[in-house]
């Protein structure tokens, strides 16, 4: 007799959005913010000891959706399904897998997105905050991370591992909550955003600042500014990939035989109709407002946000395994291997898996099952 | 007695910007253009059999301003002066170095730009002819210089030599004139536009597209879409650098130390404000109609335009040097070296010089100086 194909996943429960509201939130800025509401989810069992519990932080476009499927039906499951459940590297029989939506997030209109940002309606005014919301940074997210953990009675997790974004919470974390946190796992990030990460950042929100419907973050009570979000998501689009996948793809195509692009500007070629379709099909679940808000968190963001970049680094204690790959063009292998320096450089032990694909920045998604028993083996090491 | 320090500079005469008019241009997408101006200048002497003329062909947003200075008290002279000049590798005591305008010229409103496209006043409508200009290509460039050296008796060309842009014109020289054309020098390019260029060309553009200035290219009589503009011209001057740059300069320093960017939405990087002053600098003199017409062209450029893009790059037959940076963002060393291949496949002799650098791109402007001798060399082999 056959066994299924896919035996581990064929049995997996059906995973649950729930949330936590945050009466009081205090930013590092100093603001507070009222009704700090985020959503949630888990795969696995929390054990008697609550100590083992695997936290998974999201990326820029991301949410807490990290495995499995909210319906039998959904088309594809979460984005870290190939290594998180029943028999995977971060095995659900073992490990309560956890993951939050980030405040600001991306994904506002989503109804599997539960956050609170500039679209939320401020509980004090009635109106939606708008540009008026505080200032976030990758701390803040860590912070509203620890207030869930308190309620669930998690003093320690068992590791912290996010992409992209969610690189630089785990950093963050084990920097700043070094008795909280026994692992770390970086994945495609760096560990602080360098001069030529802020310059692409601000150039990804520059299309939403220039559409008129943007009116200074001023747009809930009227047209949003669609065209400008979707270029901005066209931008994050093409940068997380790499040349292998547009020119390997698409090369010289036309968007239609009958549209030859040398005859009209409204002629496009292929790849330019996949990446505005993308944009505009991203930008439909997304809020322009929360995309600026997050390009800011990850501008603002290096490890500790203290007094030294590297001193934020050197209080990383607990060891460390950094998944990435030179094809990345958002954190290039340079600057990984310059945060690994610093942070092995008293000591921490730090290993580096690079991962081989043609999908530039998003292999640290796509491609993350290469890493899969390096993974499976750092999380069993005493 | 002691030499002055640049002899060979300190005696160079003033360079004189002149034009030309062909009174009824005909693209290759067969539109006709009534009264292409263009400008032109040119440096050192043509010889008696005409026959020592060297063709630089100018990058996306440059112009025929190669060397030299139009007066004494000029803060720079020409782009690529290191190497044009009495003495110097492309030594003007020996050949004659003549630079074009290229029509749709980015910058329609430099008073040292003479060039015709959507911000000139069409003679048949009295007014500017907008987004109604014919769409152009590489090849037309081309074909508007090979009308100026009609004019001036050359019927072939020493070699014909340019940077980004500039190295498609030089390739597209080669293709379809390789009669006229006896050696060819592209610099930071390859024989085509691939996916990942089509769509980065789309991204430069999108920001114009969205500033409502900007209104379909109708902008003439009114306010110039010059946001839109500058945040174009931000994405190329950031796109063109290497990261290395913008790391090694600005680090995570603030724009202004009282105005922490962690405050205020308002409140900037240093590198943000560097790459928007240069934005905002650039936009002065450009024309944004221009600039979606000259992103149209490279999208729309392969090597001959022809049948098939290896049959343009086989059809040159002249010898050919390629110099490159393998830090260039733009056009990335495998694109370059897969161009290289495919031309010397049928036996065209293809040197490669790699130019070393932390500026990307620019690094084919900035450090060209490096070639010098690579360059001098080639231009005297027979």
């Amino acid at each position: 007799m056959l066994a299924p194909t896919n035996p581990a996943t064929a049995y997996e429960p059906l995973v649950e959005k729930q949330s936590i509201t945050i009466p009081a939130f205090t930013t590092q800025g100093g603001a507070t913010i009222p009704d700090m509401t985020l959503g949630w989810e888990a795969y696995g069992t929390l054990n008697a000891a609550r100590d083992n519990a695997v936290l998974i932080t999201h990326y820029f476009s991301g949410n807490s959706h990290a495995a499995g499927r909210y319906d039998a039906d959904d088309a594809a499951p979460g984005y870290w399904d190939s290594i998180i459940g029943s028999g995977k590297p971060i095995d659900t029989d073992t490990y309560y897998v956890i993951s939050m939506d980030t405040p600001v997030n991306l994904g506002a209109h989503d109804p599997h997105v539960i956050t609170t940002g500039p679209a939320t309606v401020n509980p004090d005014t009635g109106r939606p905050w708008g540009m008026a919301f505080p200032i976030l940074t990758i701390r803040d997210f860590v912070e509203t991370q620890t207030a869930l953990l308190d309620t669930l009675g998690i003093t320690r997790l068992h590791a912290v591992m996010g992409a992209s974004m969610g690189s630089l919470q785990a950093y963050e974390w084990a920097s700043t909550h070094p008795d909280r946190v026994a692992r770390v796992i970086p994945v495609i990030g760096s560990g602080w955003a360098d001069a030529d990460l802020i310059a692409w950042l601000n150039v990804w929100g520059a299309p939403i600042r220039l559409d008129p419907h943007w009116n200074g973050g001023e747009y809930y009570d009227g047209e949003p500014p669609t065209r400008g979000l979707a270029e901005a998501l066209k931008i994050v689009t093409l940068h997380a990939q790499s040349p292998e996948w547009s020119n390997g793809l698409f090369g010289r195509t036309w968007a239609s035989p009958d549209a030859n692009p040398a005859d009209s500007f409204d002629n496009r070629f292929q790849v330019e109709a996949v990446l505005d379709a993308a944009g505009a099909a991203r930008a439909r679940t997304s809020d322009a407002n929360h995309f600026l808000y997050l390009a800011k968190a990850n501008q603002l963001f290096y490890t500790g946000h203290g007094d030294s970049l590297v001193k934020g680094l050197l209080d990383i204690e607990a060891p460390v395994l950094i998944i990435h790959t030179n094809e990345d063009l958002i954190f290039p292998g340079d600057a990984v291997r310059e945060t690994a320096t610093l942070i092995k450089s008293d000591g921490t032990p730090v290993d580096i898996v690079e991962l081989q694909g043609t999908r530039g920045h998003l292999d640290g998604v796509l491609s993350i099952g290469q890493a899969g028993a390096a993974i499976r083996a750092f999380l069993t090491e005493e």
